[in-house]
């Protein structure tokens, strides 16, 4: 069963806790966003951690360097799965990889802005997950990320964010995704707990 | 003459102060690490920015996604500069560009595991900076910044970063740099303030 991870793309950690309050009911895994991380700091991933135990928590670090260091960060604040840039050096990423096996922290990939054709060789590192992502200045031009989802080959467990919402999540399904990210759909929604609900029965219905 | 600027790469916001206390009067530029804004928040820019209000402060953002949100976030702390990676999609970079020039703040795209192919092209873009940048991960392996930058040709102004000492600092001038990156030379020497005056003079003797 592909799980919903609810993506906290805040720069206010109390609007943030507001929102995963109501829509956690119906998500397996809670993301602390980027701008959240660096806006509030890491404690903003000890909170929802604190908050919501029985979750998978996310640190949405996407490292560009230090990978050791900075998954390490991660696992102090409490994170079960950090995040690394695909565009970092591959020494970065390995070192994220690395840590995160020591530290008993799940190490996925962002795949935003990366070309296929270097798929394969992260891959072959042996991260946990790879995270096809078409980010929010690409989205806004067009770009699809089920599109990118289907032409995915990897060993990795697959993870596929950007734009999704209770429309495409199905489809994300279908194209193999173990985990689907939603941000907007569910954040911006009149109703988070409503959408939230909408979007994991639409899943479950796969 | 081109400028010092200090690298606070620490997890620990009380830690990076106490450093900046000490290095801060040879230093033009201080910089609120990756690391240190991801673990203790923006507000680590905002505290340097009070303490330090004469120089001029970097948030080393490392915009991956949502360039003119994460450019507007740095703003609101009062950063003077902010940093979005050379490897996110160009609608990233244009956006913090765009939202750096609306709210003073200006923009250093830095080159970290970019392609010299790209360069050009993201130079076209018009930031104010742009920052050769061989990471601590790529430093391990004997990267070398002072090589990349004598290969920038640009318009916009140049930084360059990584690994750089007193005895390479003078050669970064000479190759060109606007502003020098200085973190663990400053950072991890027992004595950072002579590390720092070291720096500044031997860049100086140029």
């Amino acid at each position: 069963m592909a799980k919903l991870q609810l993506a906290l793309d805040f720069a206010d950690l109390k609007e943030a806790l507001a929102v995963a309050e109501k829509a956690a009911p119906y998500c397996d895994w809670i993301e602390a966003g980027t701008p959240l991380i660096k806006s509030e700091g890491l404690r903003s991933v000890s909170e929802l951690k604190k908050r919501f135990p029985g979750k998978v928590v996310v640190a949405d670090m996407k490292t560009m360097d230090t990978g050791a260091f900075e998954a390490g960060l991660a696992a102090n604040a409490g994170a079960d799965v950090t995040t690394v840039c695909g565009a970092a050096d591959m020494e970065t990423i390995k070192g994220a990889i690395e840590e995160g096996r020591k530290r008993g922290v799940a190490v996925a990939v962002d795949l935003i802005n990366v070309a296929p054709s270097k798929w394969k060789g992260i891959d072959a590192l042996g991260p946990d997950y790879i995270c096809i992502h078409v980010g929010i200045d690409q989205q806004a031009r067009g770009m699809d990320p089920l599109m990118l989802l289907k032409k995915l080959k990897v060993k990795s467990k697959k993870i596929v964010a950007g734009g999704i919402n209770a429309q495409s999540a199905p489809g994300a399904v279908k194209a193999g995704a173990d985990v689907v990210i939603v941000g907007g759909a569910i954040t911006k929604a009149k109703n988070p707990a409503q959408a939230a609900k909408e979007i994991k029965e639409a899943m479950e219905k796969v």
